[in-house]
């Protein structure tokens, strides 16, 4: 999906939500463990549940690993059922030397059919430039992340600025908008009027709003440019939303009331 | 694999060498091309041919993704084939939030039995430490990387140091000697005397001899320990010293003479 598409898909919807895919066996309904592929039964309820109300969907590719083949196999149906209406984002973190990285896009963007994966710059630009190579294909990489171990590395500053704002300047200079976005956490909203000084244009993949405690309001006020320029991730409070056999329906209320405020989010801003 | 095991193991078969399977069906010889899992046929003749002459194994990740879960299918048989005789390191490069990471471990160190797995440092001390929790499996934690786009972050500089350091002296409070190695790349010998100040009794992972333009008697005669301390990984010069049907044959030779030159350099420090 290229940017202006997502841009349209967002203003048509008016919602800038993504639903995050952490699908974790000991967390979905009893009911659904006893059938054949449990990971996808929740999965494939949840996307049919909340599929009008987002524009992107998130699978957390640590939660499919950890089951092996077999998770990765979960992991690809996942990826079919979404389609191509969706902007598919692989939240892997990857990232290492040339050919590798080189492998990794095959991974995500040849034998799946996702549209972003994110990636840990730590590694410099050999390791980034890989995933280019791919048209329509996005790189979202981690700049300020929303945990705190983001205090351990990426405020460490010499003369010119933190650590994660080295990484917004220089990895700008190797991609662009339109295959460029960079993970910005919820919980630091107080630095997105300086990040934004320094990305205007690229869109922001925003996690921890909700159960990592980030507030939608603050970081749509503070983030938005004028093409919205962001993507806010939902994952807990919305797949959990319930455990019960109403787990679906309950899901796709929660992501029917987040659209609803960023509907009016957007109005506010004058973004439609 | 315990720290004291590792040990003993490398002075048993006076070798510190890993073998990297970055296995790539483009690079196998043709005829394994027509088995059912040609990259298993392959790791398994690799396997055979150079166990007696290194200590460890390091699977790169993304060779096997590359295939979706096809390969990771052909990742599961090779970790079984090779057993607990040697060190296995999934260099996976990964690291998320913390209840992420702890699906990682669960992904290499419970669903597959690795010993270690790579881990990117960027997001700092809860992305690292879920993997501790598994007794006697490692983390290996990007310090130094070998390739060009180290230049890019990891000497960023502060008044304590370029960012790598950073990285060295933090974690180092994390894990200890018996749970944490550091990648530091075989392109910067130049650097090891730095790094032993901060690093003395960790064991060193070192990728980039051979294909990559490290030397591998300036990186051991700057990183080894009295514990030796040092694995040093190949794996273009090994795994791909011939393509055609002597590719096992060539592949242990040139292990066998790459552990004969590490034997050499143990006895003239003074290690064996």
């Amino acid at each position: 999906m290229d940017r202006r598409q997502l841009i349209s898909e967002i203003k048509r919807k008016q919602s800038y939500l993504c639903v995050g895919l952490d699908t974790d066996l000991e967390k979905i309904p009893a009911h659904l463990r006893q059938t054949d592929d449990p990971i996808f039964s929740f999965n494939k309820a949840i996307i049919d549940a909340t599929r009008d109300h987002c524009v992107a969907y998130k699978p957390n590719i640590a939660f499919y690993e950890a089951y092996g083949s077999a998770g990765w196999i979960s992991l690809e149906k996942t990826i079919d059922y979404i389609g191509s209406t969706h902007f598919i984002i692989a939240d892997a973190k990857r990232g290492d030397i040339g050919n590798t990285s080189a492998r990794y896009a095959q991974a995500f963007f040849g034998a799946m059919q996702a549209d972003a994966i994110t990636v840990a710059p730590y590694m410099g630009e050999d390791s980034v430039t890989p995933f280019f190579s791919y048209p329509d294909k996005w790189v979202i990489l981690l700049a300020l992340t929303s945990n705190k171990g983001s205090q351990d590395f990426q405020f460490i500053e010499d003369g010119d600025g933190p650590l994660y704002e080295h990484v917004l300047r220089k990895s700008a200079t190797w991609g662009n908008i339109d295959n460029l976005m960079f993970v910005v956490g919820a919980t630091h909203p107080e630095y997105f009027a300086d990040i934004r000084k320094l990305v205007p244009d690229h869109f922001l993949l925003v996690p921890g709003v909700g159960a990592q405690g980030g507030d939608l309001r603050a970081v749509s006020e503070h983030g938005f440019n004028r093409d919205i320029g962001l993507l806010i991730n939902s994952t807990r409070d919305i797949i959990y939303a319930s455990n019960g056999h109403d787990f679906a329906e309950a899901a796709g209320a929660k992501a029917s009331a987040v659209q609803r405020e960023m509907s009016e989010l957007m109005e506010r801003a004058g973004l439609v």
